[in-house]
């Protein structure tokens, strides 16, 4: 099989030896003589994948006691209702940071459940930033303060968090186990699986166990981090294969070296690009140089019709799916912990061969 | 391979010919260079899976025109809430048939989104049994009626459905597409997919639209059956690969001559079973005759030891997952839409065996 470089921003790329792990098991799931897809919940095969999965994610995030990791589903999407309903009690408020595309919908969303105070706003800056750190004045009381470690859609990501005293919330579902954080700044982190943890269809939840016991009777009990922190994700029955393949991809991950050592090759990996935006006056960084993201690179080209060929032009030389995001339009590409280094050398020259045809 | 017969409630058995394909396309989906599961829910490939599912659940139910179908997670579980968060509204009550475990629970977590009448309860009787159609009361004006179509636990099934003035809203998890059924008769079905639809990890809505109209402002969007009516179940990234799986397992469906025909295999398979039952002194069938379920055939034996040895010594004969539900014991064997009839004929060869020495 050739197989191309897929730059897509997620679902996205996963690791070759996963996926032939994945296809070699999936008739037969070590001699059991039944797929994994097929078995019960409730076994003892699956039980040891799902506790496997849990472990891997504590082990590569240091994740300390008083936290507990679910597996939920719905993406973050489906955590921008959930926050709110289990986190703001009666006649609190949230303070939300909105930095581009997906901290608006998070909030946009909570404001259904409750009141929410923005308190900064980048969505709509060219080039495309957070604010700083200095000038973020929280709501004192608030219960909690949400934010979007990476959008990738802007291409930004947070170098570090802003230190709050309310619980720190943080949508990372597109640079979580990309690097070393300290979960313990955390009150709350989830992050939808299909960019750096797996394929779509789980989203893991890193809470602190007593925020979970914030809720009210009024949230319905699968509604619940409560539920879901009791029952160790096992309530009722989870998306078993995905859970299957999360376990695959951190075991994975375990064997790179962990977090660490994927941080260092991702931050050459995005370095590599940059050098190449910066070297060049033909194409535009789309974020300022200290919010630039080291997953999602967003750059422009001098027109829309350049832009155009260019994706064309990379398409045909199996670099796929580098089309920005439609809300924005340019290019993107995304390079996730799964993304090799040889696809994003080939990107460069490829980035160089066009300017130099039409630059 | 020797491939085991999986009796598991679900997950479940899964066509062994759906594996092998999935297995065969796995890492390189028909020639892209990726799988299927890295591919953007955006793009041309994963759009023609994901709407080839829908139109296969169109065909297999002959869903008519003002019905949509809705790609979900969470499973029944989460339907249990969405279904009043979306059809009660304020200052209404809804009606809940209360026929076992999993009847129980679609009404305990209705009551903490809004007030529900039990209207007919036979969850603890022993042998276990649905109401009689003529003796239910509905509630005059209730928003809608709730029942269970199946009761995996119990093993009991409905042959035929009430006539409601409100809207009917049915959980089929363990029985969708395992027999006909007049889908104009229902406002809402939904099931989750790990019995008879495929592997866990998206649920299936089948809502009649003017339904989805119903919903209030306080619902999160991503909880309302209208945003994922409206925007074809990509509201935001769907469970693909499962969706994937649901295509191969529907497609298979159609080739085995769709829902008539596997009807008839599943009435026989199930007829095999209770024939066995009924034919000796020493099983004894759960379920009221006029109730029993095809799907999941439920019987105890004289003692709680004996049918410790039962479900061990199926197991060393490769027929696993007979352990009935933790919550009732006995036995259970649950023969959805891909079990293979000679799975029942060597459980009922086992069991004649077994009466024979202990017996």
């Amino acid at each position: 099989m050739a197989r191309i470089y897929n730059f897509s921003a997620g679902p996205a790329v996963l690791p070759l030896e996963v996926l032939e792990q994945a296809q070699a098991e999936l008739v037969d799931y070590k001699g059991a003589g039944m797929s994994i897809m097929e078995m019960s919940h409730r076994g003892k095969e699956y039980e040891a994948v799902h506790n496997e999965a849990v472990a891997n994610i504590r082990k590569l995030l240091q994740i300390p006691d008083p936290y507990g990791v679910l597996f939920m589903t719905g993406g973050a999407t489906a955590q921008f209702a959930l926050v709110p309903m289990n986190l703001l009690g009666a006649g609190q408020t949230a303070d939300y940071i909105n930095t581009g595309a997906w901290a608006a919908k998070a909030a946009k969303e909570a404001k259904v459940v409750g009141p929410i105070n923005v308190i900064a706003n980048t969505e709509k800056d060219i080039p495309t930033r957070l604010p700083e750190l200095s000038a973020l004045r929280f709501t004192p009381g608030a219960a909690y303060v949400h934010l979007t470690s990476n959008e990738t859609i802007a291409g930004t990501q947070w170098p570090t968090f802003p230190a709050t005293e309310a619980p720190l919330v943080a949508d990372m579902s597109s640079d979580i186990l990309s690097r070393p954080i300290n979960v313990a700044q955390f009150g709350l982190i989830y992050a939808g699986a299909q960019k750096n943890l797996g394929p779509a269809g789980v989203t893991v939840v890193i809470i602190r166990k007593d925020l979970a016991e914030r809720v009210g009777e009024k949230t319905p009990h699968i509604f619940r981090y409560k539920t879901h922190l009791e029952e160790n994700s096992l309530h009722n029955t989870p998306p078993c294969y995905i859970v299957y393949m999360l376990a695959l991809c951190t075991r994975w991950l375990l064997k790179q070296g962990g977090v660490d050592a994927i941080a260092r090759i991702n931050r050459a990996k995005a370095a590599l690009l940059y050098a190449a935006l910066d070297a060049s006056g033909f194409y535009k960084p789309a974020a300022v140089r200290e919010h630039r993201s080291d997953m999602n690179v967003t750059f422009r080209l001098p027109t829309e019709a350049l832009e155009d060929q260019f994706v064309k032009e990379a398409a045909a030389r199996q670099l796929k799916g580098l089309k920005g995001h439609r809300s924005v339009g340019g290019i993107r590409a995304s390079i996730y912990n799964a993304f090799p280094t040889a696809g994003v050398e080939a990107l460069v020259a490829f980035m160089k061969d066009f300017e130099k045809r039409k630059g």
